[in-house]
């Protein structure tokens, strides 16, 4: 490949020789010149595939065949894990399970690590997480009497091993922390941080929200005990699609969430005096899972195996390294500066750029197609998804992003909050 | 009308005077004659307009309008929950929220109660509500070091108002009990237990599953505290398609849920420092809901709210009584008793019948087309759905328990208990 350029030509070059360009033929959207999504690790696009299951699900399976259809159903939250598992999580079958929200099951796994280390009072995470984690674990650390240990995080770099080490000790249960930074898009290194909890006996909960189906995760190398992780992003499974949670084989047995519900009974049909938990993963189910989400996200994994992680991974790391050369390029000057690791072992699937007047760029952007997100304070998301993102797309949004803010036509828009991004 | 008679045209007169009869055109049954469906007590059918809206809000919503459509999705909960409130909860808007599942959000509720009575340790339950209710509270009661408190309940008739008067004392924060039980079908009095409950001291948590959309349900009038239910029986969401929880309005400033996550957060898009609680019903939400799921909700109590409650109650009540009618006649000297309530007042929307095997009858009903479902250890339950059902096809169904019963016909099914009912 020629050395980068920032002409158009350049990226139809990357694009004419790109072997995955023909899987955004694999979307619904009836033609995507309408808009330039770089939105899809807020939520992600709609697969004809699933579009097509889904349907098949409500007309036929509910529709036809009603009650006679939980034969089919009962087995989808372990087949939906143990697809998201093999093929994007570096799992082995039978330690993942798709249910509820990654709210509520980094609660039940939260508190089941904390059962798991009686003598220890101390949960860590950093102060940069999403904000779900940061509030379910305060109100664990509240409800449990323990101590939520918050640790510096570089808003544009994530959590250091230097900032990890300095917090453990052997008060510590569990340290929780996201693979890759909702913000910055910074990519941790989950084996060397697992690692060093693991010298200090703490468990370890890695939240996967922005990197499942968006970087290859490797969990069971990586010795990771515990993950939770969204499929509405990446994974492409719809809105309020039901998260996955992750438990190590070997901890499942010494393990128990503390949400005892009908769905994590063993012989659950014997509706048998006495919560007993079902074996395995199985045990981290609470209530009755939702199943048209849950198949949706079997279907959104399916087409990121089909189309490989690996592959994936090098075609996002090539799209938002030239997004950072353009933005090098034409930005710079324009008082953006790129707020992501440039070290591209280091960054994720998306680009953040900072600026002082974010939210009305986004909001600019927006009124144009290009669909990016704003977040607080200052900073502009960008995600080109190797799923469907091309090289021509990223240049026209960078290009609409120099044409906006050079010529101030923002200016028109309120500084104002936004409602939802 | 004239009196009952054993005969299908006594049937087919009822259905003729059926003031509700065109609301089974509704459903997406392509021809309903192909089956006998007395399972919508645990999953109800397809409504027609519910599969229109959902196509639209894949299609549409998700495929075209991407994460833009979050800004018309964001209330989605809290109008699902306002529709569900007012036409089938007797509740004023603002008191019920759509989201999680049962189990979730009974453990949410509990968990709240508890510490909105921090000098009490006990809660009580029946021994024969619904397991997952039962499972929770007994995490709940561990996880706190609480009495859960189990009184005895009639298997046929469900918790009288004497077993609750005895078990109660200073002690009790909180009562929790199914409004419809859900073997028997038995009605409880919600208002009288209440009350009860209230003069102890204690706080009440309704489960709903059984009863909303089945009977009208007055929360406000009856000064229930906190109730949750599910959506995908009567009122017809969808497999796994989320609950709903109630909070009276007084008590939602009072009750802080555990599950501390960024859709129950003030200011959600500010994404602070610190959880602080939105305020009203928004605060026990946790995570991101399942849309597509709440937007079913919201079309299923729509459908339901066009019949009208009073209706559909009126025509419940006359289904169950024919249908009890016809099992004294026929069923009785086939050594089949009613385990359900006699008093129509005291009865759910749906009939319960005991048979030593239960098991056979109910899988050789469903070779016939009756689709019905097995309840441990030896129950039958049948559930004829005002908003579908005809008389005639409960005449056909129970004629065909009958005849299969007489016949024994069900001799080749091995009694081994069902992997899901």
């Amino acid at each position: 490949m020629a050395s980068f350029s920032a002409d158009r030509a350049y990226a139809e070059a990357l694009d004419a020789a790109d072997q995955l360009a023909h899987f955004r033929d694999r979307f619904v959207r009836p033609n995507w010149d309408d808009v330039i999504y770089l939105n899809g690790n807020s939520l992600g696009p709609l697969p004809i595939r699933t579009q097509a299951r889904i349907a098949e699900v409500i007309d036929q399976e509910w529709g036809i065949g009603l009650v006679r259809s939980w034969d089919n159903w009962i087995r989808q939250p372990q087949q939906a894990g143990d697809m998201v598992a093999e093929h994007l999580l570096g799992a082995e079958a039978g330690q993942v399970i798709v249910c509820d929200s990654v709210t509520v099951n980094l609660y039940k796994l939260a508190w089941a690590a904390l059962d798991a280390r009686p003598d220890r009072t101390v949960i860590v995470t950093d102060d940069d997480n999403f904000p779900t984690d940061r509030y379910v674990l305060a109100g664990v650390a509240a409800q449990r009497s323990c101590e939520l240990r918050t640790i510096h995080s570089d808003i544009d770099g994530g959590v250091s091993e230097q900032a990890l080490a300095e917090a453990l000790d052997d008060r510590v249960a569990l340290v929780e922390l996201s693979h890759v930074a909702y913000r910055s898009g910074a990519l941790a290194d989950m084996a060397a941080l697992t690692h060093l909890a693991h010298d200090a006996g703490a468990l370890t909960l890695w939240d996967l929200c922005h990197s499942a189906g968006a970087v290859p995760v490797q969990l069971d190398v990586a010795g990771a005990d515990l993950a939770v992780g969204c499929t509405y992003k990446y994974i492409n499974a719809g809105p309020g699609a039901p998260a996955f949670l992750y438990v190590r084989n070997e901890l499942q047995h010494q393990l128990r969430q503390p949400i005892w519900g009908w769905f994590g009974q063993r012989d659950q049909f014997e509706m048998g005096p006495r919560y007993d938990p079902a074996p395995g993963i199985s045990s981290f189910l609470a209530g009755t899972p939702d199943i048209i989400g849950a198949i949706a996200v079997e279907e959104g994994a399916r087409l990121l195996a089909e189309a490989g992680l690996p592959q994936l991974r090098e075609k996002s790391a090539a799209l938002t390294e030239y997004m950072i050369a353009l933005a090098d390029t034409w930005l710079a000057e324009l008082d953006f500066a790129v707020a992501s690791p440039r070290d591209t072992s280091r960054r994720g699937g998306h680009v953040s750029l900072r600026h002082d007047d974010a939210w009305q760029l986004t909001q600019a952007l927006l009124r144009t197609g290009v669909i990016a997100d704003y977040r607080t304070p200052d900073r502009i998301r960008l995600a080109p998804a190797p799923l469907y993102t091309s090289f021509a797309q990223v240049w026209d949004g960078i290009h609409q992003l120099r044409e906006i803010a050079a010529s101030k036509s923002y200016a028109d828009i309120p500084p104002e909050q936004p409602l939802v991004s």
